[in-house]
């Protein structure tokens, strides 16, 4: 009896942006893990078996995946966005690290659009240019490393995608990288809220980055910051290919 | 008659990675504008007109898209990947800039799997912590603005995905990408060579920094310069998710 253990990237939320692979996939799990509201979108069907979790819980729902894997099990990992980028992809190889006798394991990580992609699409192409993408969560770094980041990208001239901007127990982290980032002079530079993108709750707003209020922002929110040369074109953001 | 212009983005190479909105879109296009290449991947069927062209006519490309949609038509603009990223969306932008009179035209941008995202999760997850994309060709911005955003992306320890690193004209770029790299520090940092990511022709490698050569680069290359903390876990290279 020989198990896979899959990570799949669900895309921002709307099931036109699944990609033909990870619903194949689904559709061949006999077990799906992942955080409640991702598990939430898989269609349901006899004998599969649902293992929702909270999403504290990473290391130990992907010690769990690879040991039904071991057993046997056809085991689907979803992630919202793509896997790889701040999700489960990483948690998944980490427990795997800890596990040797797991290392033979059959695994694959199916790719998905992750939500600053699909944002920059609502929008124009803020990211058609060098960029960055930074994780605002100070669960798993210190916010001294997340300022030299935002500091060295706004040098950089890099867009900034920030993943995470707030969440319930974190709401003072995004205030202060409004505050980097108008420091490090990037106050005029347009920076576009994008939240639920792709789903009946879509907004996007873009202002300065010197309007920009913290509580533009919530949980469900991906923030793209611009660089310097982004221009508009009628309604739509873009940020041209050429710098000089 | 109202025509619309759609930019859409067909992913790395492989069917199975394209979304279903990509492929409603194409089912529902008169007319298909793009990369040649690109334009070959798109089924072909009775009465779609197809418009292929140079990789060096972006702005005429586009110019033509919007002209065809101004007329009635429905254009979908092909890039491989997301349109967003380093591809037409921001040529599609730029030429509408410069045309006030098609600034109500009916426009979308349909996200794709672009390939650093792909080729991640062909060796596990080097992008799961806080990372950057660079266009390595010159044709568009100066080599000090590559070579400076090159060593701030060094220095913030970001992932660097570095694509275009080599084209049959520039053999010189990815060759000092290399020394700048390993001058910045990074010679120990592993890096991922993942050549047409998804197709028959796929092939992976990893080296370190220090041991690659330019000529492991071709133009169907994309390169990922893994951070500081990446390590391996049985065949899979990841980035943890916590640095401090």
């Amino acid at each position: 009896m020989t198990g896979t253990l899959t990570v799949a990237g669900l895309g921002p939320g709307s099931d036109a942006l699944v990609t033909p692979e990870v619903t194949a996939a689904l559709a061949a799990a006999t077990d799906i893990l992942g955080y409640a509201p991702y598990v939430a979108r898989v269609p349901l069907r006899e004998g599969l078996m649902l293992h929702p979790s909270d999403n504290r819980e990473e290391i130990k729902r992907a010690t769990d995946a690879l040991r039904l894997a071991a057993e046997g099990r056809h085991v689907v990992v979803v992630s919202s966005g793509d896997p790889g980028v701040f999700a489960m992809a990483s948690a998944v190889f980490e427990a795997l690290e800890a596990a040797p006798q797991w290392h033979d394991l059959s695994i694959r990580v199916l790719p998905g659009i992750t939500a600053m992609l699909a944002a920059a699409s609502r929008i124009g192409a803020p990211l058609g240019h060098d960029f960055c993408a930074i994780n605002l969560s100070d669960n798993l770094k210190s916010w001294g490393t997340i300022e030299k980041r935002l500091r060295l990208a706004a040098e950089a001239d890099f867009a900034i995608a920030i993943y995470n901007p707030r969440s319930a127990s974190r709401s003072e982290g995004f205030a202060r990288a409004l505050d980097i980032l108008k420091d490090a002079g990037c106050g005029e530079r347009l920076l576009i809220f994008a939240r639920a993108v792709s789903t009946s709750d879509e907004t996007i707003e873009a202002v300065t980055v010197k309007d920009a209020r913290p509580d533009m922002a919530d949980m469900k929110t991906l923030v793209i910051v611009a660089n310097s040369t982004t221009r508009r074109a009628g309604r739509w953001i873009y940020a041209p290919r050429s710098v000089r």
